[in-house]
């Protein structure tokens, strides 16, 4: 078979009646688990080695040749070796001309090179056309089939009509092609498996440093004064009480951060009276990470939740409990039922319930296959509304919770405030503002101004 | 390039080396957001303006031209502007003769016009081939690349070559298109994204209904005659105490009209002999909605947890307990252990605690990645199986915990039955009926019917 | 139409301005609902039947003739009749030359016949293309339009054209084909709809057995010692007390039998000094259910927890810490607060919450959707990394929590060790053998190896 005629069947996948052969460079790892799956989907496989031994490890199935002799076999060849062998392909420039070349190689580090591998080779290889591919996907998932990691298989490159063969070769084995453009892409996908959850990076940060702050505060006004003031140690505090101090904070803090930056771009949008000006960086960023902020929030409230629920099981509690109930008994009488306190310990309970219970309906419906099933408009109403009612309810909860303590001046030890007052604060400010954003002489031009009918003329091309 | 040219490649999207030109009329919003991501993937995109200056607002790398200019540029022309200002483009008929018309549009309520939008434009220029598609995906979600709302692009047309070159496009922009038909369907596609939760209203409205009715009847039951027979005002029962019996009631019983339905329709197919006749209208929509039924009892079951939870926490019940263990204090005697009440006391927990446990891996399985995993024995075995053995370990808890109250005269206020008693009587009904028609003498037939192997003859075709 | 033209209609589906016919042989429940679901998506179809009177179940837009007028009418044809009866397809075989056959049949058991119904069409039919497919989908489903269970159609065929033609038309009714490869793959499709949570098999009788094991373990020591010896009937903690201790310590040990595995292969890997050979059999299957186990072990905990926050509403309980504090009562003292047993106690419910927190943690990033989201770096970090974490706290929780009895003679009861004690041997054993692992001396050759840098020249190539 000479390179044209397999070049003309390549030009027709879909309709030709045999897969075309798939020539793979380098026995490695990920070259044998792809090469294997290929097989296991219909494509013939030839490999491209320098020892042309047949391995035992190579899918018993597949030819090996030398490199020359196995790209002239295929249209496509998957280069399946390190960017710092790139380098000999050199010499086989003339064969690999007009080739389909997939770049699968990862690197290292982040950015370890100027240039991405897949550019770099196709700068080693003006004549043939570079296609980036299969770089997200592990070799041990290939080969064992459980593909829990994802089934998203990233490819880019200029040429389209190579980019199309190598995505029906993606959809063939069983996975989802997102073509990602050009090969200028083929940086930022090189890139991609080595992140570790980089839209987390700054809300765990914060949430970190906010949650250590909080920590040492509880920690000396609860543990630290008890014991200089009252020589009472109770250092196991540091366990459950203060955690459970710490995390409904954070929870309701995050929450209203969530909400923070709508609250400033309507302010913003008002103030500029257009939306066709882009909103400072810092707004952009943060409205993008809106989802985990409002996730890293919803595992503190869970944690507050679990936190509150052990408390009867708690030994310092139960003793409590008894202490307070023997000295009942020993002076001879039985305090009657304070209705107030039945009122407010039953009303911040249950605010707290249907507080953490929109909350979860917020994270379930940012579960992606959930969110892909509504349209635009219910998910607005969800995040929005429901979320909006959510941060009410906590605040709520928060202040019927803690309200005793604002005027109570045992609550200001060392001339500080008591947590629950910090943490009010902004979500108070956050509901205020709103209140007045959806007043009608405000909600009606900022309104207008989000469906870009009405704008400073100023602003207009 | 002349009209016919721009065709000719049209024809032919995979095998081309370069994408086809993309030509977009109007620069509102979504215009640009799609025509910016147009670039991003690869496609060369002309913008068709009334004022041709080239606004900063628009893509870079986008050309501006006039309509006319514009439209011969490109094979595929999106008509970003709105439905009333259609009429302009009936001069330009000739000149997008045989070109493909994407309606995008949206209108601000269900049903706002007799014909759809993609359906009067393709009447007002009967030469052009009309598509619809993209008018579920918003302009910011497009633009910020967090699509978290739908992937989905629902496509309709008449011309299926036209449908073709459109969904092409649409996965190219890393969406899913979903062809939903001919462009009769544009109706229903531009009605989606107006929807809010279409398939969730009966089974909301219902279940607020219902929760109304019993928190007045445990108001008046409760609170109302205590106060006006016992003088004594437990008002703040409304927080938690009724809301608890109210939930746990309205999760049983929306659980057995999740099974009520099936129990219908084999009665139905049992009666008539065949399954070869259409169930009744109400039927079919309830069989439809059970979905939605059993993840609001899932709802109501969680609430109710949560709130048998924070029992202990509650002022009134740490003062319950404490008068209760002072009056035995004061009479220096101690209660020995109730052996039955601890068996039953732990039993009703148990057992709650089970049918919670399944009611939580229903409403797991329900969830679309999780039921997309499993194959239709294994669905239907979850969803059947495990779903009945949920509703008896729930219907056996709430007659383990309420059993008492059956025969005591107290539980008759007013000559009403106890919510626990109105809350049993659908599950039984559901449960005795269904195994009644798990004996092998009723179960036979029906699985033969269900089979479509025995019918009575009269009903064939 | 003759049957040439046909074929080369079908053979460029994609650029033809209609959708080609397709042909249905069968009226029954599944030919007919595929019917209605193709004419929805701008199918012609047309039914070949015995009786070719318009029956009034057949979609009303279908015509109804027959069989070989209908297979001439189209180039592919569905074969929606039952195995039983293929043999009637024998005389056609002139008329089906060349037709692509879709075989959408199942069976009633696994492996029924020695061959696949679609290779038995196929020997029967030697010169039709015959392509399985659709096996998968439900009736119901493809009517009611409700694709809750899986929208994945698996597809094989040898004849790659034909398999291209069914994956376009999979594609146009909205449902998402997967290419299993060649006709040989028909026996595992057609046992696919018959499985049973195969991958769930094994944990979930590995844990119904040990579940066993340790109820009667715990029945022995809790109720039937004390019933003997201490003539107290104990019998209601078969409730909630025994399901209590059963739970976390099953929990406990599969959370370990998640990473037992993965110590074993680094042992082996270590041992053998190279990746290159594959691990034994019993340990290949292992590691591939340890997701099932890790999530039966999610439920246990869940339980556990459940069962635990119930603790204070248990009539035994509320009974016992009365009786407590009665007696201090009448003894006129109050105990002082043991801040010892406060920090204990404290401390386990502590790491238990924090434990069951990255459990929960780990169970929703296993959630398929969230699984495809995240890079496999991502999957790893939280699999590998919060997965050990978890471990090491829900350890440590058992290590806080029971560590009094290990000392204690009282907990030895017939010589027997505590079941505390038995459900710390694995995970004890997982912990240790990793924490040796971690050590340089150890992950330095075992990286090497693993990245296939370094190993015994005796096992290269």
């Amino acid at each position: 078979m000479n390179k044209n005629s397999s070049n003309i069947m390549a030009l027709a996948p879909n309709t030709s009646n045999k897969r075309e052969t798939v020539c793979i460079f380098g026995t490695g790892d990920f070259g044998r688990a792809l090469g294997h799956k290929m097989i296991q989907s219909g494509y013939p496989v030839v490999y491209g080695s320098r020892s042309t031994q047949i391995s035992n490890l190579v899918p018993k199935d597949a030819e090996v040749l030398s490199h020359a002799e196995a790209a002239q076999k295929a249209a496509i060849i998957i280069i399946a070796i390190q960017r710092q062998h790139y380098n000999f392909l050199i010499p086989l420039a003339e064969i690999l001309r007009g080739k389909v070349l997939v770049d699968i190689s990862n690197n290292l580090k982040l950015n370890q090179y100027p240039e991405s591998n897949a550019e770099y080779l196709a700068q080693l290889l003006p004549g043939s056309r570079v296609v980036k591919a299969f770089n997200t996907v592990s070799a041990w998932a290939l080969q064992s089939g459980t593909l829990d990691a994802s089934r998203q298989v990233f490819v880019c490159g200029d040429d389209m009509e190579a980019k199309q063969m190598v995505m029906n070769i993606v959809r063939a084995l069983g996975l989802t092609p997102l073509d990602k453009g050009t090969l200028s892409a083929a940086q930022e996908i090189e890139n991609y498996p080595l992140q570790l959850f980089p839209m987390w990076k700054f809300p765990i940060f914060l949430s970190l440093g906010l949650t250590v702050f909080f920590f040492f505060y509880c920690l000396a006004l609860d543990v630290i004064y008890t014991y200089i003031y009252e020589k009472n140690n109770f250092s196991f505090f540091i366990a459950i009480t203060i955690p459970n101090r710490v995390c409904p904070v954070m929870a309701l803090i995050l929450l209203a951060l969530v909400y923070l930056p709508g609250i400033f771009a309507a302010i913003i949008q008002l103030y500029r009276g257009t939306k066709y000006r882009r909103f400072p960086d810092w707004l952009d960023k943060w409205m993008l990470c809106r989802k985990q902020l409002g996730l890293i929030a919803l595992a503190f409230a869970s944690l507050h939740v679990v936190f509150t629920l052990v408390t009867p099981m708690r030994a310092f509690v139960s003793w409590r409990t008894s202490k307070g109930i023997i000295s009942q008994a020993l002076n001879n009488k039985t305090e009657p039922l304070d209705k107030t306190n039945a009122w407010i310990s039953d009303s911040y309970l249950a605010l707290g319930i249907l507080g953490f219970f929109l909350f979860v309906l917020l994270g379930i419906t940012s579960l992606p296959s959930v969110s892909n099933n509504v349209n635009w408009r219910e998910f607005r109403f969800v995040q929005s509304k429901l979320g909006y009612l959510a941060l009410i309810f906590c605040t709520a909860h928060t202040l019927v919770y803690g309200g005793k303590w604002f005027l109570s001046p045992s609550a200001y030890k060392w001339y500080l405030p008591n947590i629950y007052m910090l943490s009010l604060v902004i979500p108070c400010a956050v509901l205020v503002v709103k209140f007045v954003l959806i007043f009608p002489c405000v909600d009606k031009p900022l309104t207008q101004i989000r469906q870009g009918w009405e704008r400073n003329p100023k602003h207009s091309e």
